[in-house]
């Protein structure tokens, strides 16, 4: 993609009003543009970061079996006064008239609508276990909208939810969902530590939210210092590390941890997923039923697991950026490589950058190409603010030498090569 | 993807109030499940040709130059009251309030979201003409939502928009969508006719909707033969194309029309498409400027270019199917290949099976795997329903002989092949 024909829109200086490094950035960076409060326009910058984790996502979670469907945004509040939650779910919930005055809603979560989908043919236990997800937008009207995307009203999310035909199934499935989420976070290069979250009415201990950590995090998080060691290795165990002592905030009570103070680490933390064994919760309300091998007539155990993508993003700018813009992980970058052609009125240095142009994109690897007149200032703060992992050099006096001068982002390290070294090193870290 | 871990509530019979035949078979097929009037939750199987026709959407539009965005489904009013179109619009537009009682509406196109963006920098000349798309969820509350997601409420849409210095840059913005739609249209194996639109009190020629060819569908259109002989051209050339004589239904005015009778082609026609120059209507509303190269500050010349996805997928099935099911074209099919194991508990036929079923998941050929213990007739019949191009039968008899039968669903041609061979053709025709 050549800047000439993109659209970049980015600021010098944030906009007032926005708090938090993120949301500063990413309006710096011209990802997003607010349309109203806590709803955002993503622009394509943002876009491609968004289609980048949302694709991680979906192969993570195919990869662990789970069937991808796409729930309405709008649906009718008849299934939602069914389980009860019309009236209970509060005024986070938007609620929403037809021409025909009747009552809808924009869904803030979906376990009506899979639950009434499952429901609704006769199963026998051999169809299951089986879990959906859908990758799509959802809406609560929070009352102060904040933070960017961090906190916003419409926003992108995963969510998934499970039917298992007993208890021991349902567990089994919910270590399979934490370890799909150890491997999402992973491959975004993130550190998300599991934390215990509360479970209500349902009580038992499989509930779980995910933060990432970051010093700019609005959560405080608590856990065992061994817990690091268990979920540094290739194939953790799910069940040894929900052993671990990890609770955020008000869950995290001194008096009753049972891990010695030198033995907790305390990290601020972001979180972005939550993972959650509901049990019979739904399935009893909307009488989501299987037949059994005995012919029976038996409740689902159901579990629900999210993960907010666009909250996600904000995540990742909190723990990877410096006072220079953002430091984007590879596999979430917009583009890997940014050429910065310094003079283009130079015919060399502008061939030069051309070709490897040109070779990188022949090869598929992701390039934005800054062929504008700006200064040479301006070009290498821009490409900084927008946290592109390697920046090409091409210049009157390189090109004189047949070098390119190649920038790591987030090292700082800065090599001179000839093209074929250039191609050869952007190729093996691709 | 094995049908023993799948999800594919397929029904024997259409449930009352279908009508149209992609409705019934898409119920049938279990792709879509009703969620409320107009509202359709996409199963596992519907989601996955909604992602094919959406990437086959995306590459093109990429590689026209258009930039990916992505538009907020809520949108404030405050924007549409500036373009007088919040009052005018009338009840298709969902209208609603949050929670402190600010009016905001589920966008039904994104005109004003788009122009919002772009004027609100200081652009020049030099940073356009761009075109900028998303592909989101849109809701037109319709009074009488019917034909499933033909015309439903809730439906997926590409809508792109461009903005252009002059009319005659925007004139070839519009000549480049209309061969991007010929693009799209072609790699899902559809006909699609471009017609003229009305241009209402913005006059000009510069309208045109696109029509599937199809028995089923709603619209008659009216076209000089000659211009299929043109369509078919692997480079067709739009200036010539605008020129033929096409129209549907109320535009088509016999005793004006300039073509002989003998030369008019009449067929069944659905619409999929739109491509509208709007010139300044919404630049001048907005007041969406940008400096042109003596200083000046001009506006914007626009353009809206849209197209049904889901709707798409209805028009696919109409245009595409017998009395067995559907026939997915290969480009848009939920799987390439299905694999038919009709004796599950007989060793050689199953390990043939898992074999093959194996060698296409390493070369990345999207097969399902039909290893439950349903009867043959249930097998086929299912697969036959849910269009999947070829099919290939396992069983004693056929492992015996150490061959597989291949079955081509769109010719119905049958072949007894050994292993090599199949996988040879279905490599080759992928």
């Amino acid at each position: 993609m050549k800047i000439s024909k993109y659209y970049l829109p980015v600021l010098k200086d944030a906009p007032l009003g926005a708090e938090v490094v993120s949301h500063k950035l990413m309006l710096r960076a011209g990802m997003v543009k607010q349309q109203s409060s806590g709803i955002y326009s993503w622009l394509p910058l943002g876009a491609r970061v968004l289609k980048k984790v949302e694709n991680i996502i979906r192969e993570e979670m195919n990869k662990s079996g789970a069937l991808e469907v796409i729930l309405p945004c709008i649906q009718s509040a008849d299934l939602w006064r069914e389980s009860n939650r019309y009236d209970s779910y509060g005024k986070e919930m938007l609620r929403i008239k037809d021409r025909h005055e009747n009552d809808l809603l924009f869904s803030p979560t979906a376990e009506e609508a899979i639950t009434d989908i499952v429901r609704s043919h006769i199963n026998s236990y051999k169809d299951f276990p089986r879990t959906f997800y859908q990758i799509n937008w959802k809406f609560r009207d929070e009352i102060r909208p904040r933070f960017g995307v961090m906190r916003g009203r419409e926003f992108l999310m995963k969510d998934a939810y499970s039917f298992d035909v007993d208890q021991e199934s349902a567990v089994a499935t919910y270590n399979k969902m934490v370890k799909t989420y150890f491997n999402i976070f992973m491959r975004m290069g993130l550190r998300a530590i599991p934390v215990r979250a509360d479970t209500g009415p349902i009580g038992g201990d499989l509930s779980h939210e995910f933060h990432v950590l970051a010093h700019t995090g609005e959560s405080d998080i608590f856990y065992d210092k061994d817990l690091e060691e268990e979920l540094n290795k290739l194939n953790p165990d799910v069940e040894k590390i929900r052993k671990f002592y990890a609770m955020a905030d008000e869950m995290h009570v001194v008096e009753k941890c049972p891990v010695a103070v030198a033995n907790i680490k305390n990290h601020k933390g972001i979180e972005v997923g939550h993972v959650f064994y509901y049990g019979t919760k739904y399935s009893e309300v909307l009488n989501a039923t299987y037949m059994n091998h005995e012919g029976k007539t038996v409740l689902f155990h159901g579990g629900c697991y999210g993960i907010g993508v666009s909250r996600l993003i904000a995540a990742i700018i909190e723990s990877s950026h410096d006072d220079k813009g953002i430091i984007w992980p590879k596999a979430v970058a917009p583009f890997t490589v940014a050429i910065l052609n310094l003079h283009t009125k130079d015919a060399d240095a502008s061939s030069l950058a051309d070709k490897l142009y040109q070779a990188l994109l022949d090869r598929n690897i992701e390039v934005i190409y800054d062929d504008t007149d700006a200064g040479a200032g301006n070009k290498f703060s821009r490409v900084e603010l927008i946290g592109i992992p390697y920046s090409i050099v091409s210049s009157t006096k390189l090109a004189k030498e047949n070098k390119f001068e190649v920038r790591d982002r987030k090292t700082g390290a800065v090599e001179l090569l000839d093209f074929e070294s250039t191609l050869k090193k952007l190729l093996e870290d691709d």
